[in-house]
């Protein structure tokens, strides 16, 4: 099977990585708009082979876009086009609901998997990339009535090869849970360095004072802007809603403050604790 | 010298368990008030001897207090009047001013150190300490002038043996600065946990969706609420201006999330990107 992947930044270098010893994988070619990252990614064995004019989507078997989401639902519709019969095109997309909309009446719509991949540092471009990143996690796929059974076992190849387990959702349900344990998350970190940033202009007292906890919460927040605005943008509702709910718990987290209520202070810390419970039974996993 | 560490939990265990070796510590003694965590911190070589009663801080050269700041600030006062001449207490609270203010006429002022030692785990008990979490990270020394030259010699001997590097602060800029870099990520982490418990009631699905990126923003928020809600207390109009400039900056990138507007919401994101350059110099210290 001849694989192109689109985007040779941190995920599609990582999907060709697993893919290096596939043995139903014949041959993985990448494009990027960045002539820099295609070098990489044949230097660091991403891929087999840079193609800088994307001649070779038409001539793929299976093409896995890893590119930021507005990029997606702007390329898919002409992709399923160009593509050739029976090919199979796959995104990792952190959003479902609008890249799954723009191809519901496509007639080439059964060559289409909507995947999201539940994984990702906060590093970027093809030299983060790094085998086993995929390794143990959980993968999403959307609307898989809408793909045909071939498309869909092409997609199951592949994220068996990279060790996934494959849950399966609808997007509306998908784009509302990633809205809150995933999308909230980085807007909670990047403003939370925002905020520090603002007030310790003096960088010197970060240093000082960075310690692993501040470390930990605010990493989310070197992430991607190409990658992270347009997710925010098409999943602006379902965030919009989880993020009204954070600002009305800090909110009140502010009042108890305030009011010097350490009784409530601590019955939240307490509730919020709970999520030891949960986590702990996903690391055992 | 003999020590009296009051407090087994992480960081009074953390302590004893690096001054083991100390060449010039005679015999480290515990005291907490539950016994198991004696039993504990003294069966995992944290101390060398479990003193219930307290006895033994009438005989201490050096008392370590690692309990909640609101425990010290109602303790340190007698505590002062209770050990003998030339004995040193140190404590390891997150806070410095109410602190400080407790024992500002205190007769024998100058036998106090006020430290704060930037370092911790979400974990807590004597079963959670470990060698070296102190290891390279910052101690902070706040009215070094208040203490005697032989009391804060101690207490440098102390932190050195530590790993530690000590600056020197004034408690209300070390209440200011802390409120921003160590207190609100707990509290944005604490809320983040209560905002996405309160949605997802279905546990099985935050497992499913727990990716890596969660897991980091959410860390903090398993901390213990004993020793956290008495320092949000302490430092409850530091902390109370850091959360209104956060909440605000969630306020503004909710506007543009709402008006769609993704070169506002690119913009924001790049600005907080700026924090890994912050960062990657404390990592390469």
């Amino acid at each position: 099977m001849n694989i192109t992947i689109v985007g040779l930044g941190l995920m599609g270098g990582c999907v060709g990585l697993d893919l290096q010893k596939a043995s139903w994988v014949e041959r993985r070619t990448g494009t990027d708009l960045q002539a820099a990252h295609g070098e990489t990614a044949v230097s660091c064995g991403l891929v087999d082979a840079f193609d800088p004019d994307g001649t070779s989507l038409a001539l793929a078997d299976l093409v896995v876009l890893a590119i930021p989401v507005n990029a997606v639902r702007a390329l898919l519709p002409q992709m399923l086009e160009s593509v050739k019969p029976g090919a199979v095109i796959i995104d990792l997309g952190s959003t479902k609901s609008a890249i799954c909309k723009s191809v519901t009446t496509h007639a080439n719509r059964r060559q289409y998997v909507a995947a999201h991949p539940l994984a990702g540092t906060e590093n970027s471009g093809p030299k983060a990339a790094f085998s086993g990143l995929f390794k143990g996690k959980v993968n999403i796929i959307c609307e898989q009535e809408r793909s045909s059974p071939e498309a869909l076992a092409v997609a199951m190849s592949l994220f068996s090869e990279l060790g996934m387990k494959t849950i399966f959702m609808e997007p509306e349900e998908h784009d509302r849970h990633v809205a809150y344990v995933s999308h909230l998350s980085h807007v909670s970190s990047f403003l939370l360095s925002q905020t520090v940033l603002d007030i310790e202009k003096d960088e010197k007292n970060i240093f000082n004072l960075a310690g692993s906890g501040f470390g930990s919460t605010v990493r989310l927040a070197k992430s991607s802007p190409e990658m992270w605005a347009p997710i925010f943008e098409q999943n602006a509702e379902y965030l919009g809603q989880a993020l009204a709910e954070y600002i009305m718990h800090l909110q009140r987290f502010q009042y108890f403050l305030m009011k010097r209520n350490t009784r409530e202070l601590f019955s939240v810390l307490k509730e919020a604790n709970k999520i030891r419970k949960v986590l702990d039974v996903s690391a055992g996993d």
